[in-house]
């Protein structure tokens, strides 16, 4: 998504080669505007999947997942962090560990808002290693639903969330797909032949 | 907000004489449809305040706030919750104590994005004490900027909260004011003078 890939060039700061900074836009201050075009490009994505429901994770998923379910319209469902959890049967639960900020938390969503008919869309804001969207899948597959794809606003590809998450037959459409972050700049895999030429 | 006050009577579930869920729609799954209306409302509200940032706290806040920053054209701040920060001059920080929670939470926004010369809408998703609204006021005037009033989807009227920011001159805009959740039901203060007749 060229938008945002120009954003990332723009506003983005590489503080190290496995660091990319987007608090100005995306995840501490949030760039309306381009939160929309993101929604539209989610929804154009996965137009055809019959998607009924729109999972995320608080707090950095919400605005572009918001988005998202506003044009296609259905309700978004943010899983809430805890740090622990009493287990009932009313909750999805699932725990997942993060390297960047090394720390676990539990993630859980009320069970009644998915169902065994829905057919879910995860939303994150960034996938490194896929700790994240793992878990996000194994709540949407405890209530028995159907994961239709995985919608990431950034991807390091140079990190293995991607590929743990394809080789599990999931589909992953990133809006922007770093290759690297080496030299203190962000460099981006080619989306398209044509950028080739 | 009369569609606002009917998905509440719809679909919010009285607990007990203090506490209103609205977990269906505003606070763990979110109507996206129902957040457009909202973020437009408090556009019209606030139009002529000349607003150049929103801020809001994660979670439930970013949905309505990242809406009206569509309709406003002004970026979105949202306050992260932390247990315990390591003050720097690079961070704006307050406390607050959620009662609802019984517990305390150290709220931060980096310093650079709010300075001086900008005009400041707080947008939370519920007002009971009012202890939040303050926290994030009280950010916004370390940064020496101005606060143009508090937009509220929920407000509690029978809890302190209204009051108390009404007291210090500011601004409350409430979506839905609350009057009574007397015998598990939700009593709205009437809005209009047409509604009495």
């Amino acid at each position: 998504m060229r938008l945002l890939e120009e954003k990332i060039k723009k506003d983005g700061r590489v503080l190290n080669e496995n660091v990319l900074k987007v608090d100005s836009f995306l995840n501490h201050q949030i760039d309306p505007s381009l939160m929309n075009e993101i929604g539209k490009e989610f929804s154009q994505r996965f137009a055809n999947e019959g998607i009924t429901k729109i999972v995320t994770i608080e707090s950095s998923g919400i605005a572009p997942a918001v988005m998202a379910g506003l044009y296609m319209n259905v309700p978004v469902i943010f899983a809430r962090k805890r740090k622990s959890v009493t287990l009932t049967d009313e909750l999805l639960t699932a725990n997942v560990h993060s390297f960047t900020k090394n720390e676990s938390n539990e993630l859980v969503i009320a069970r009644k808002f998915i169902d065994k008919n829905d057919t879910v869309l995860i939303i994150d804001d960034f996938l490194a290693n896929g700790q994240a969207a793992l878990a996000l899948v194994n709540m949407v597959q405890q209530a028995k639903a159907t994961v239709a794809g995985i919608g990431i606003v950034i991807e390091k590809s140079f990190q293995p969330g991607a590929t743990i998450l394809k080789d599990q037959g999931l589909r992953v459409e990133s809006l922007a797909r770093i290759a690297n972050l080496s030299n203190g700049e962000v460099t981006f895999i080619l989306e398209k032949m044509e950028e080739l030429i």
